[in-house]
């Protein structure tokens, strides 16, 4: 097998069936030591990281599997912190598909003119580029179509299964008590042109609260499989 | 009449009768001493400027009546550079609706992986929040609706007004020999809560070039009625 890619998260190789390989690493997005799961530098390195990571996107793409969302998931190996996946096309050089249902982060650092800290929103759904050199900019629909990035129908399909996928975390995570603040996909196609989602879902992608109390990706493993 | 508002390149006054009065000044937008119609501090001031602003609206804003588009002017004094309107909400806080036939200014800086300078863009339409403390942040359809600041319906609306009254300046300029690169419209709601244009239409709220030359707002004036 061969390395294509070393991420701030996972190394990708190319398996010999056509196949991807993922190697989820211990280190995660952060800033100065804190992690962040809207920075988009590794801020540092936890012990176990990778396969907590990798044992909650097993769980979710399973479970995304039997609703028949299409995902790029084939298995996963926890003792080798590896997962298996078809070969994915992306948008452009990489988007970011989020779903909001707080207003917290870089939402309210744009819109805090309108919004509340903490102030409920209905599954909101935008996209941003995947672009460390101009910080991640947020992308609208149309700039999305002008730019040959996405089609119209395809942006609803991004949407439609964003909120679709969303919904099956958030509500995994109220029944253990937790609360969904927001969440954050990639998608991508399959050889055959599908849109279908690709990464991972795991605590390094989302926000999750209990009560006031942000819960870290570790412990938000933890408290999940308990 | 009263003074209501004093804008960063007018004042406003409520007159007596109901209508607005707005007085157009020598200060436009910019950066030390550079004027920037995408800055959203006072630059400079420049003698002249507001005349000669006002003239180029006064001329806009009556062709657009001939069309039966929308807008909240009512007439103008270019002596005493005042324009009449009628009295206008806007949406939210405020916001600017900018069309783009070419790829410059903060659509480069932000989607510059996907565009070349200068790329040939479709009467790109994109919001932004009239918000000085957060650099006026672009805001997509979904948020506007999130946030109670516009509905779908009125969004599709505005983008449609935003085109067809740019195509009118475009056109204009072209017969001149000149390029509208983009520019940055405003629009409120009438006491009927009919949206409408308002603010004003001058080389102050565009970009125009002539061929690879930027053309800065009096002189472009000057061409514009030559």
């Amino acid at each position: 097998m061969k390395l294509t890619y070393s991420g701030k998260t996972k190394d990708v190789y190319r398996l010999e069936d056509g196949h991807v390989l993922l190697k989820f690493k211990d280190d995660v997005t952060g800033e100065d030591g804190v992690f962040d799961p809207g920075a988009n530098t590794v801020g540092l390195t936890i012990d176990g990281a990778g396969k907590s990571g990798l044992r909650m996107t097993k769980y979710f793409f399973e479970k995304l599997e039997e609703q028949n969302v299409p995902t790029h998931y084939i298995d996963a190996d926890l003792d080798e912190v590896t997962m298996t996946v078809k070969p994915a096309t992306v948008f452009g050089k990489g988007l970011e598909v989020i779903c909001r249902y707080r207003a917290v982060g870089s939402f309210l650092r744009r819109f805090g003119a309108y919004a509340e800290e903490g102030q409920v929103l209905d599954a909101f759904v935008e996209v941003t580029l995947k672009d460390d050199e101009r910080q991640d900019p947020p992308i609208s629909e149309d700039a999305l179509a002008q730019l040959h990035i996405l089609t119209h129908e395809e942006y609803a399909t991004l949407k439609e299964l964003t909120q679709q996928i969303s919904e099956v975390v958030r509500s995994e995570m109220a029944e253990k008590g937790l609360e969904l603040y927001d969440i954050k996909l990639e998608f991508g196609r399959d050889p055959e042109r599908n849109i279908m989602l690709i990464d991972e879902i795991s605590g390094g992608n989302m926000r999750v609260y209990q009560g006031d109390t942000y819960i870290a990706p570790m412990e938000l493993e933890k408290i999940l499989f308990s």
